[in-house]
């Protein structure tokens, strides 16, 4: 019953993650409210973002310049590599000022509830990295949850023949949290990670 | 932080309704991780509905041939016009497929406290259409909402003087509908509706 070109519109727009089908008729009216110069922006950013932005062929994350800006960073410590799920988990780490390492995305983390295995992360671009030898140090800092548990376990057993040290950033609770609303894992980690003052 | 394309990618996505700061980083990252071609298909399914999707002259719905296919429709009674706020709501209507009148879309409600007012809608359209007489009736279907309901009340006011006859779809229980888990607004309207059977 929809017009071809709109029934098009809204078939594209559900397509994308957590977009329904009411969504999608949403956004698609919203795309012929707006002026034809607003859609043209957003048709042109679609394909810059497409065409300009790659996987750093080092760290694995999406980055316009190859190597990517930490990659190529010579003040940074090339020794110590930080494993992260997803590109925006290097966001919040550069957030923290502490860390002038590099890192490596595995875009995701090991889910064989979701059909996710090994070989569907970045994991042999790391082993090729770590194969290279001058790295010291894997700090495994993806989610702390079963994924991310899962995938850590997984490096940190893959690594263990190279001779390389993989750590796991500390479980705990939170920085201005309350005792009272921590869940029984978290302070149970917190306890297991206890040290001296 | 993020590469420019990237950053420009998700505050497009932000602009849209009902899309947030997390939501816009999720879509853009979901076009950096499909194929060109999908991008490419996306981007013109936008421009496509842009420029061949207009306004019947008519009805003022959203329509690829002009006028659109119900205006355009000799077996249909186009003495009775069924209002309604927005294109979505004929599909609503066709489903019955017990009306065979035309249609009038007014892209919107009145709605003072989002500063929409009659002026915002195509309410002039409406009165050009009855001005050429030969119109009936004119059925108000906007949303059971005070918006909708105040839109229902204006229209009927305007045409008043033209001497159409102006009618509003009933309130009542929805069929299939539980009595227990009527609210009392709508029991009311639907006692105030009784008929005799």
């Amino acid at each position: 019953m929809y017009a071809l070109p709109i029934a098009r519109l809204i078939e594209e727009f559900a397509k994308m993650p957590g977009i329904g089908k009411r969504s999608a008729e949403r956004l698609a009216y919203h795309i012929l409210r707006i002026s034809r110069e607003e859609v043209q922006g957003f048709s042109q950013a679609l394909l810059a973002a497409k065409d300009q932005i790659t996987f750093c062929p080092e760290c694995q994350s999406l980055t316009d310049c190859v190597p990517c800006e930490i990659c190529s960073c010579e003040k940074r410590d090339h020794s110590i590599i930080c494993v992260v799920e997803n590109p925006k988990d290097i966001l919040a780490m550069e957030k923290t000022r502490e860390y002038k390492g590099v890192y490596h995305v595995l875009h995701g983390a090991i889910s064989p509830m979701d059909g996710i295995g090994p070989e569907d992360l970045k994991m042999k671009e790391l082993l090729d990295r770590i194969s290279k030898g001058n790295v010291k140090e894997v700090i495994m800092a993806t989610n702390p949850n079963i994924e991310g548990e899962a995938t850590a376990m997984y490096v940190s057993k893959l690594l263990h023949p190279l001779g390389v040290k993989v750590t796991r950033i500390a479980h705990g609770i939170p920085v201005g949290g309350d005792l009272e609303y921590a869940d029984e894992v978290t302070l149970t980690r917190a306890l297991e990670g206890r040290h001296e003052i």
